[in-house]
C-alpha cells in the first residue's frame, strides 16, 4: 500500500483528518513532548496526560508526581511543570507522573478517541519514531500542538524532519507536509538560530528558560517511544 | 502604532484571530480571488460572493451573470465557474456577477461579520494590495482560503509575499507569517515550478486547466483592489 504522511498544524484542524486507521504522532517541542520523552529516558514508569489542572489535582495524595504548566510556567502548588530539566532520574525513576500542559496534553486528549495509535515525538527521539513508523502498515498524521490552537514553527520543523525521512521510504505527503519539509530543510543546519525568531521562543526567553529551548532541539538522545495505552503513556516495546 | 500582520492558514482557524480592527485580505490563488481581481480589471461592475449554489441560483433571471464552481469544475447550468479566462471584458464589462466557489467565497463569508474591512488579494494585484495596506493604520490578517479548510501552499506563498513587503515597512509578524515568508522566498524565482508540487495543482492538472495555474501566478497585472461593501465586492477607490 502507498502510505501517506499528513501534517495537522493545530489541534483545531484535527476533525478534518481521518485517523481511525492512522498512527498519530503528537508534537509539542517547547516543551511537553520533549519532556515526556526525556522522562521515559530517565526511567519514568508512566505518564498520565490530563487536559485540565483540576483533573491533575484529582490525583493528589495517591503516590503520583503532579506536573502542571500553564502559559510557560509551573502552576502554583505543583511538584514541577514542563521543563525537561525537571525530569531527572533522581526525581522520577520508577514513578508515575500526572501531567497537564497548555498545548501538548490538550493535543493528546483531542486525538485519543479516534486514532489507531498515539505516540509521542520530539527531536529527542526523531530517528526512533521514523524507524518505527515506516515498519508499520499505517498512514501517519503528525499532529502539531501549536500554541493555543495556532500554528507554531518549532512543531512544524519537527514534523518536516519526519516527513523528510518517511518520503525517502516511499510515503506521499500533503501540502502541509511539503511546507514543513521545506522549512525544516531551511532550518536544519542551525535549528536554534532558526527557532530564535519564533513567537514561543520569545515567550520562553522572557521566562528565563532559554536553556530549555536549546536542550529541546538536541537530536536523538533516546530510543524511547512513548505510546498511549488507555489514558496512560508508557514505553512502547519495539 | 506598531502594526502586525498575521497569517490564518484556513477559514477554520479564523475564530482565533481578533479582526474587529483589522483589514482582512482573502486569498484563494487557484482560482477565486485571482478571477475576482481579473474580473474587475476587465470592467466588472460588481461581484456578489455567496456561500452556496442555491444562494447563487436565487439570483437567476435578474440580469446577473451566475458563476458557480465546486471541486474545480463549473456547476451544471451556470454561465461560468472559477477560471480567470472566463472573466473576459467582452463577457463581463459593466455586469454584476454572482459567484460561489469551493473555498474562496466561503472564506469571504466567514470573515464578513467581524472584520473592519475585507479586501481581495491575488498575485495579480500584489503590489497594489501592499501599497494600500501600509498606508492604513490597521493590523492585517491574511486569510488563506485553503482547500476545504485544510492548509494549501499557493495561498501561503501569496501571504508570504505580502508579509515580506509589510515587514519591510515595519510590521511585526506571527509564526505563520514567518513560515509563509520563508516559503515564498524559496519559491519566488519560479512560482510555477514550486507550486507544481502542490496537491491543488495536481487536482487542476487532472481537470485539464493547467493554463489557469500558470496564469494565476502572474504578478501585478492590475492596480484594482476589490473591497467588500455590504454583501458586494466593488472596486476600492484609492
Amino acid at each position: 500500500m502507498l502510505k501517506k504522511v499528513e501534517v495537522c498544524f493545530t489541534p483545531s484542524l484535527l476533525p478534518l483528518y481521518e485517523i481511525e486507521n492512522a498512527i498519530v504522532v503528537v508534537i509539542d517541542i517547547f516543551r511537553a513532548t520533549s519532556s515526556i520523552c526525556y522522562g521515559f529516558e530517565n526511567g519514568a514508569k508512566a505518564i498520565i496526560p490530563v487536559a485540565t489542572v483540576n483533573q491533575c489535582l484529582a490525583y493528589q495524595n495517591q503516590n503520583y508526581l503532579l506536573a502542571a504548566e500553564r502559559d510557560g510556567q509551573v502552576v502554583d502548588g505543583f511538584d514541577f511543570g514542563n521543563s525537561p530539566f525537571s525530569y531527572t532520574r533522581q526525581k522520577i525513576e520508577g514513578k508515575t507522573i500526572v501531567l497537564t500542559t497548555t498545548n501538548g496534553t490538550y493535543a493528546i486528549n483531542q486525538s485519543k478517541a479516534k486514532a489507531y495509535q498515539i505516540i509521542i515525538g520530539s527531536f529527542f527521539n526523531l530517528d526512533a519514531v521514523c524507524n518505527y513508523l515506516y515498519k508499520q502498515d499505517k498512514n501517519v498524521l503528525l499532529l502539531c500542538a501549536g500554541w493555543k490552537n495556532k500554528f507554531n514553527l518549532e512543531d512544524t520543523l519537527f514534523a518536516g524532519a519526519v516527513v523528510y525521512q518517511l518520503k525517502q521510504n516511499g510515503y506521499t505527503s500533503d501540502d502541509a507536509g511539503t511546507a514543513a519539509q521545506d522549512l525544516y530543510n531551511l532550518a536544519k543546519t542551525d535549528l536554534y538560530a532558526y527557532t530564535s525568531k519564533t513567537s514561543h521562543s520569545e515567550r520562553l526567553k522572557k521566562l528565563g528558560i532559554e536553556e530549555d529551548i536549546k536542550f529541546c532541539l538536541k537530536l536523538n538522545i533516546t530510543q524511547v517511544i512513548p505510546v498511549l495505552t488507555g489514558n496512560t503513556l508508557v514505553k512502547l516495546n519495539v
